[in-house]
């Protein structure tokens, strides 16, 4: 029973972490007045938006709040902890993002003293992010499940995380991809200015959305998958184990925390070695870590026969995790063939090199479902469904350094923005560029791993599902189960098209914008005007806030039109059916989104002509339908199928009835 | 008994329509001698192409025959049955092919007498297939039948026709957007000739592609659509109602039959209106014929009781068809908001116009989603299994009128390139113009039935799955059904990448021998000198034909390698998965091609700026992705989905074991 104290130690612990890594971030030198007037532009814009997305969410919040506390089933403690789950969520998302908008001056600033410190600065700015996701996740989990005692009254703090995540991700997504497709559109395509030229009216708004959308999107996402596979498999665990199938996961979260925070010692670059092996080393000498750790609390708590067995659920959902990431990067890294051949066909014309694109993302996606198929299998028959919602915990337990690196890549992203618009040397310009496409690499990896987790996540829930509704058998021969498939796949293609849509509609408007000023503002192409960079900031964030409210809706609100309408098995039916094609389509969009990007690299590398050539025009435009793919649909999916899960779970006991 | 003789005089009074048709098509003017090459060139290639695709088909349907032979439940009945299938398929093929290629010179001729003996041409070339199709099919099942006694034995029948489907469709459509992608890419985008250009290298195989495609492959696909519903709903039938549940979808496609003869009067152009009213009028005709048809045979034989049920399962059917049609023409036709909205945004350069018809694809599967789903539950409500096989009986009823219909097309599309070829004035090119953009209304109506009845189809055969295999439960929380869905959803994905892959590497290929021919062949950017118009039918046919293998191959082999491993209640998930997402991506795929394209077209009318513009530039590139969407990957789907079925019913034998 003393193992127990591991988990709020953990957690704790966590958050010292968090703590130094800010201090230490904080200490850095801020950089000249050109540089902290930039950082300062883009950390006023990101706190704008983010406290207006806030404030939206929260309206929604306190109605479902209410809902909640009159809900059959439900009572004033499901609000209460409802409420604990997204003020969690918030807090955890503000903490990572106001050190991430510090951090990107102080690296830009810290390039200047070389590659090695300025990877420091960047990195730490990420772990903020990533051990407050995991640090204030699992003590929140630790403290409604000590005050209220049964794990299925914990499922509303998950439920307040989900509904946080939603508009977070969706949110941040369309903010993110307005700013940067006007940017690109109008800026580099028309007006042939580089990246990050201080004279393109929207390079504030595209700085400001890397952060909402790659940091604080990305950190509500993962915050959810990691409190919710934690509840669900606390869930499934009480059921089938007592008390320590509740104690194994919360644990296993705790020994992931320590695995993490153990491997942060290992990030260091070596000279002449790509600065990627140190941050992609450190995720896989996490997973090492805990998948050690987790075999001996697993042995500890159930002895060596079942123990061995939960450990094995648990090691499927690291390895799936691994493959799933092992597989983005190698169909989005240009690296390798198949960004490389993107390249090639895009000699041919921009139709063709979509056209590739769009066939590798559907490939790259068969390994990864393959692998979820075989850890699902494979969990169930070592240990039936706690073993797949214990594969969910394994995945993610190693959250903390995940979320981590992936933050670190709008840090640097913005280091290199920063570095560009305050007219610093090309030598410092070649450090932020490496720290950047270093970025880029573990950006496909993590978003590789968000996908997965959230496919595994959304597994365990669904595995819950049956067992909080008694469901004995989800019959596809039965007709309303099928058709729950049916919609289920129908609700992902609806969600992805009005999520994509939003962001053309936002991005025709900021198109409009930018394009008004370079016409309008006399000197500005020739950097004697500053361009108004709020105006689009305000374009971006109006236009996030707009179009959020209609999916999110959707989402909240179609899992409990078919259960009262079709039934609960019909509502098993559809959110398989919606976990299915939530993960291939979640997949397909961020590495034919990535793959595109890349491709376009490979040819700004000076291949196949290099920049300024029709290939190079070919390859802009595949990179610019990939970007609403990767960086907004594509995430809003990991989300979307969580959720509904959720809503399904939460709105169980008035299905029963 | 005496309505039972219906059958076989439905079946011959198709053929003898088709007999008519044909001659009086043969009847008419064949033109100058110049039209006269020209449509010889055509009907050379598409018949050198058919000829050897269907060597690689045969050398498959013997070795398939081969096995049949010797599996375990099957025998050399199972064979000569396969074999029949594939011959009666191919036949039909042949035919329709043969006239279609004869019946474009003649309606270029036509022409020049005026639009309503154009329209009647190029409409009687369509009704040889049309009617070819039903009247072989139904022919076919009948002699089968009455030859072997049980409909489980009727299964290899449908099977031949499936493989035969298989190779044609995807053969076909590989063929016809490498040759259509390369004329486009080098003919209209470099060298800025107009559509049809006897100076384009690849405009002879790109006309030929129109025949291989759109003719032989979607006549072959609905084909099997047609008999393997029929076989379907006469398995499940015996078991449910005896000889009469055999009788009932026999009787029913007779009356279909019928139907679309009758209706086939009612096609006639009226002065000053839209000829696609008289097209799809007769379409709606000949459903209301077939609904009143059905429910007079179901009172006969069932009583009003039982047969009003029966009736609405059939009803259920031809009224989703047509609500799939209905959608399919609104999402694509330029008249309507949403190909004007890509038209629009194609304003802000390619990859908006891109990511608008990627969504509008998405939204536009949402109501025939809904529509299968309900039709499936209706169904099943009023009369279980037999029903959801009913309904897919019912809408595929009026296959003859639809294959009329939609063969319309390609002999109009051709028509209008041989008066562009041969010089033709200005008035009758309007003549073809005109006749050719209704085929494209039809069109989409036509695709959108080939794929929801697909869709209708493979769920007739899953209930037939579950009757032969005695599966009495296929439960989503077993993990290996789970795994089976996700599973069955990769395949759909793999499929497709293959097949876009294999479009995408020959045009690269044929764009570089059209870039070639430019190059290398002086006097022919004048006019002066031909080009080798048969050098790019041969690559087009060399690369479909090495393309249609392997993802032929993974059709025939997965179904079978999942059923070994996981089990028959796996390969259920399996097949349910791949339904759900076939139908997702079929329809994604249609209808996004279809926007563009006529979101192209609109630019070209004039708006925003017409032909030459960068907004058309823009929508070109659009245009070129949805090409191998709409042509290749998308029919391909309907038969993967329907031929993995087939393969699991006819290797359900052994899985039982």
């Amino acid at each position: 029973m003393t193992l127990e104290i591991l988990t709020p130690v953990a957690a704790i612990a966590a958050l010292v972490v968090a703590g130094i890594a800010a201090r230490l971030v904080l200490k850095e030198d801020q950089g000249s007045p050109r540089v902290r007037e930039i950082a300062g532009a883009i950390s006023v814009g990101a706190s704008a938006f983010l406290k207006r997305q806030y404030t939206t969410i929260w309206a929604v919040i306190i109605v479902i709040a209410i809902v909640l506390f009159a809900a059959p089933g439900w009572g004033w403690q499901a609000s209460v902890a409802y409420i604990g789950g997204a003020l969690s969520s918030t807090i955890a998302g503000f903490l990572g993002m106001r050190i991430a908008v510090r951090a990107n001056s102080r690296t830009a600033t810290a390039a200047q003293s070389g590659l090695e410190k300025a990877l420091n600065v960047a990195f730490r700015g990420g772990l903020v992010m990533g051990m407050s996701v995991v640090g204030i996740g699992l003590l929140g989990i630790f403290l409604v499940y000590t005050w209220l005692g049964v794990p299925t009254l914990i499922l509303p703090y998950s439920f307040g995380a989900s509904t946080v995540a939603l508009f977070a991700r969706v949110g941040g997504g369309i903010f993110t991809k307005t700013a940067d497709v006007g940017a690109d559109l109008v800026g580099k395509i028309e007006k042939n200015i580089p990246e990050d030229d201080p004279r393109n009216p929207a390079v504030i708004a595209d700085n400001v959305g890397d952060n909402v959308g790659d940091v604080a999107g990305m950190g509500a996402d993962l915050f959810e998958s990691y409190v919710a596979s934690t509840v669900a498999a606390m869930i499934v665990g009480v059921v089938a184990y007592g008390i320590n199938g509740v104690t194994l996961p919360l644990l296993i979260s705790a020994i992931g925390i320590f695995g993490s925070i153990l491997s942060v010692a290992f990030v260091r670059v070596k000279k002449g070695r790509n600065p990627s092996y140190a941050l992609n080393g450190a995720t896989i000498l996490s997973i090492v870590f805990t998948a050690f750790g987790a075999i001996l609390i697993s042995a500890n708590l159930f002895g060596w026969s079942i123990g061995f067995n939960l450990f094995v659920a648990v090691l499927a959902g690291l390895i799936s995790g691994l493959v799933i990431g092992l597989t983005s990067d190698y169909f989005t890294n240009n690296l390798y063939r198949p960004a490389k051949s993107i390249a090639k066909e895009d000699q041919s014309g921009a139709a063709i090199g979509i056209l590739s694109g769009f066939s590798i993302g559907l490939l790259s996606t068969i390994l990864p479902i393959i692998s979820i198929a075989a850890a699902t299998v494979v969990a169930f028959s070592t240990a039936g469904f706690y073993g797949i919602t214990l594969a969910g915990v394994g995945m993610l337990a190693v959250t903390g350094m995940v979320v981590s690196t992936d933050a670190y890549g709008p840090v640097a992203d913005n280091a290199g923005g920063i570095a560009e618009q305050s007219g610093m040397s090309e030598d410092i310009r070649k450090i932020t560029d490496s720290l950047d496409s270093v970025g880029n690499t573990t950006k496909a990896i993590t978003k590789g791993f968000a996908i997965g987790s959230a496919a595994l996540t959304a597994v365990a829930l669904f595995a819950t599902y049956q067992q909080v509704t008694n469901l004995t058998k989800l019959d596809l021969l039965q007709p309303s189960v099928l058709a729950g498939v049916f919609l289920g796949v129908g609700v992902v293609a609806l969600f992805s098209a009005m999520v994509i849509l939003a962001v053309g509609r936002n991005a025709y408007k900021m198109v409009d914008e930018v394009r008004r000023q370079f016409r309008e503002i006399p000197g500005l192409m020739e950097g004697k005007e500053k361009p108004d960079y709020a105006k689009c900031v305000d374009i971006a964030t109006k236009g996030a806030l707009r179009e959020l409210v209609i999916p999110g809706v959707v989402a909240l609100i179609s899992p409990i039109i078919i259960g009262l309408i079709l039934g609960k098995a019909a509502l098993g039916g559809f959110l398989a059916g919606s976990i299915v094609v939530g993960l291939l389509f979640g997949l397909f969009m961020a590495n034919a989104g990535g793959a595109w990007d890349n491709a376009k690299k490979y040819v700004e590398m000076g291949n196949f002509g290099g920049k300024g050539t029709p290939t190079h025009a070919a390859a802009v435009i595949g990179d610019t339908v990939g970007d609403p793919f990767k960086d907004t649909a594509g995430p809003s999916l990991n989300i979307l199928i969580k959720l509904m899960s959720m809503v399904a779970l939460i709105s169980a006991p008035f299905l029963i009835l």
